[in-house]
């Protein structure tokens, strides 16, 4: 818990509002309540400044007039917020062995393990050896988790639930504010992973936990070896991603999709129920129309690429050199 | 050991045939002997079925006039493999420290490791710190096994090989049946992998088992970091792949081919001996032929690929408007 | 320490040069010191032979007449450095815990590590559960890492370094000579990682050591999960790199670059300060100039990108039919 004139002089803010005011935690715009601290990094979130329960925000100067609450005025609102994040980062204490307030119900845990403060696994899960599970992590029933395995704090998973060994749940995110001298200051990452019931999760897969929000996985997803999952990102049900795929920050994918491996998805993006995605393939726009996507460079004899290439590069010449324009291409 | 007339009940199948019939293990249908199971997904494989020596076979009703032995007659055939699977899983038990049937000769076991019951580890090998190796797994002579490495059970390990550290060896393999509501059933691999001589395989590669046959890596071969190679792949001999590269189940890659990193090759393909891979290919087509191959989206300033991109989805569009016709098209 | 004798006979060679001369250690043949053997793979570095203070030289004969100090004349070279390099590896020690000649500074280390011999740890620094430490590594102050961790010999990592779990630090670089029979031969790396302070490296990245020189990661550098560092890459201050982008063998990449992420970059390449390039794009070739830069198939149905795919790789057919050269498109 700290006070707004604690966390104002942290981030060498302008204070607008009540100094002792205390702040519990950080949260969204749009989800923060009264004892939560938020913030608007642009004009764009006005709306949601103005129509916020937040107790308090992080705002540039030019969002003053929109903010009714309590205001910490700065210049780089990103950068505040990477700083003010690590005060709320809950600090992780090393266990030998199983913590004596961890409840495990008739659970098959090997030799090596970590079981830290308030974990509870469920009857009939299965821990290989040497893997780690940091406090107030829950696992369920009938779930297998691997050798080598890092579970890390805060982290929620269902039953039935299979962890391939060497997979990580819960690092930290890849979010890192920029300074006026570009030097990077991490993002603490507050959020936690949820892992839903029937999912499997496949060796040496990351999956980062989220930055306020949670990384959601939901019932009945599979997980191959080897893929990136970022923080926020949001995977639907039933939906299966084939090995080496990478998903970046704060995407939803729907139902029912198939991804195959080594797709790169890029952030922000949003791909509705039963799409398949063939592999290899880079997504970088919304899919709202369910079907089969693909976007690769064929295979060729390298000599034969290496011609085709030195054309490709100037389609847009080409078609100047021939006078197409777009509007021919219309209709046909 | 389960007899057809139990399989017939956990599958809801229809028994055409001895209930009282004993069933050993799974094997495809072209391998399969007389006390095992196999499956044939479709009419194609009707021959297959006629001449198998299988004791059992999982069929959908139109084979039935090609199956000679005991028929377990489902819908949903891959959907009743996958459920019967898990019937002739290997059970693994947590070891603490060497287990007492482990037969170690002169290696170096570092503190931490977990080595499982009939494993065994020849002369001069060395493991490092924290090493999980499951039972049955056997691993040769002159071996360095890094630390954090996982092998999992009945993994075949021939001598002076080198695994680095987080390397996982023998994680089930991406295989799963959809039922009729589009929920995932995962395939239990039964089969294991098997790895040559003088075979080194990088940091956090992972490599899947096979399904019912062994993945398998030949002698000579060489593996770079964070590749994935899934169940029943097959490397020939003294083929090298750099690192980031996956490979997709049951493709089979040929002597002294070198691959480049982040190469993806799709499954079930037939890559023939002595190829070339230029990094971040895509490989979606058997090669037949030796020599170099590349297939990549040449770098450009941002703006540049912008406008090529947007004719380069329209080359169908552009022919049709200058009326070029593929066969104005070849030879020359 | 071994003298060109002992060498001489290990590799096959004719010694042109005292027999009794001791060489310490192997470097590069523009920074080989008096008691150093180097090697010279071809003519092109004939100039740097000439120049070179080695104390003993592995060359082809053909090099013979530029070479002014002991030499060992093969014909493979890079088969016998590869040989030798063998001899000069540190063997590493395994170690029980804490070794008693480890340094460490009121740091906090969790159950299940070990700290090999004359490793040096700084105060506030933290280790989570199963990491392991060789020998001769240094670790500054206030680092968090993470459990299951690997870092291996001789790394220096600095301070406020941040390494999530599964990472692997100095694993082997993916160097291999290929003998007459194309069997492949390891080169032992005998390089280190140097990472400097602020540094933060994702969960399950591998980070390979140098061959002769060292792999630099320099301050302030931001690294994603599953990101593949090969040997002898250099990753200048202030650069970040988002997830699953590999970077090939002794590339250099400047000061405050954005790497989206699964970039495949390949070796011996000079990227400039201040380039970004978008995620999934592959870099085979210098960038000089500031700037973003991509180089992906845009994604679409896949009826789509098979008709076009059709057009893409007759691109040159069609500017022959056309009669289209290349001086066509000059200057438009």
């Amino acid at each position: 818990m700290y006070n707004l004139g604690e966390i104002a002089k942290l981030i060498n803010a302008e204070l607008i509002g009540d100094a002792k005011f205390n702040i519990s935690s950080l949260a969204s715009i749009e989800q923060a309540q009264a004892q939560q601290l938020s913030y608007v990094v642009n004009n764009k979130y006005s709306k949601s400044l103005l129509e916020s329960k937040a107790g308090a925000v992080i705002i540039h100067e030019s969002l003053k007039d929109s903010c009714t609450t309590n205001a910490l005025i700065v210049s780089d609102v990103y950068l505040a917020f990477a700083q003010v994040s690590h005060l709320f980062k809950h600090h992780v204490n090393h266990t030998i062995g199983i913590h004596h307030s961890a409840k495990i119900n008739n659970a098959n845990i090997a030799s090596g393990c970590c079981i830290s403060a308030n974990v509870t696994i469920g009857t009939n899960t299965s821990l290989g050896g040497n893997t780690i599970v940091e406090d107030n992590t829950s696992i369920g029933e009938n779930c297998i988790i691997g050798p080598n395995v890092t579970i890390l704090q805060g982290s929620k998973i269902g039953n039935r639930v299979v962890i391939a060994p060497g997979a990580v749940i819960g690092s930290e995110g890849f979010g890192n504010a920029r300074d006026a001298n570009k030097h990077w200051h991490s993002i603490a990452h507050l959020g936690n992973v949820i892992i839903g019931d029937n999912v499997t999760i496949g060796a040496n897969t990351t999956i980062d936990r989220g930055t306020l929000d949670d990384t959601y996985i939901h019932n009945g997803v599979r997980l191959d070896n080897l893929i990136h999952v970022a923080h926020n990102v949001v995977i639907d049900e039933d939906t299966a991603i084939a090995a080496s795929t990478g998903i970046a920050g704060s995407t939803y994918i729907g139902k029912r999709c198939m991804i195959g491996g080594m797709v790169g998805i890029v952030g922000h993006l949003n791909i509705c129920d039963d799409v398949v995605i063939n592999a290899k393939s880079t997504v970088d726009k919304n899919i709202t129309s369910p079907g089969m996507y693909t976007g690769i460079m064929p295979l060729m004899p390298h000599k034969k690429w290496q011609i085709v290439g030195v054309w490709l590069i100037k389609l847009d010449k080409i078609a100047k050199y021939l006078n197409i324009k777009l509007n021919h291409l219309k209709g046909n």
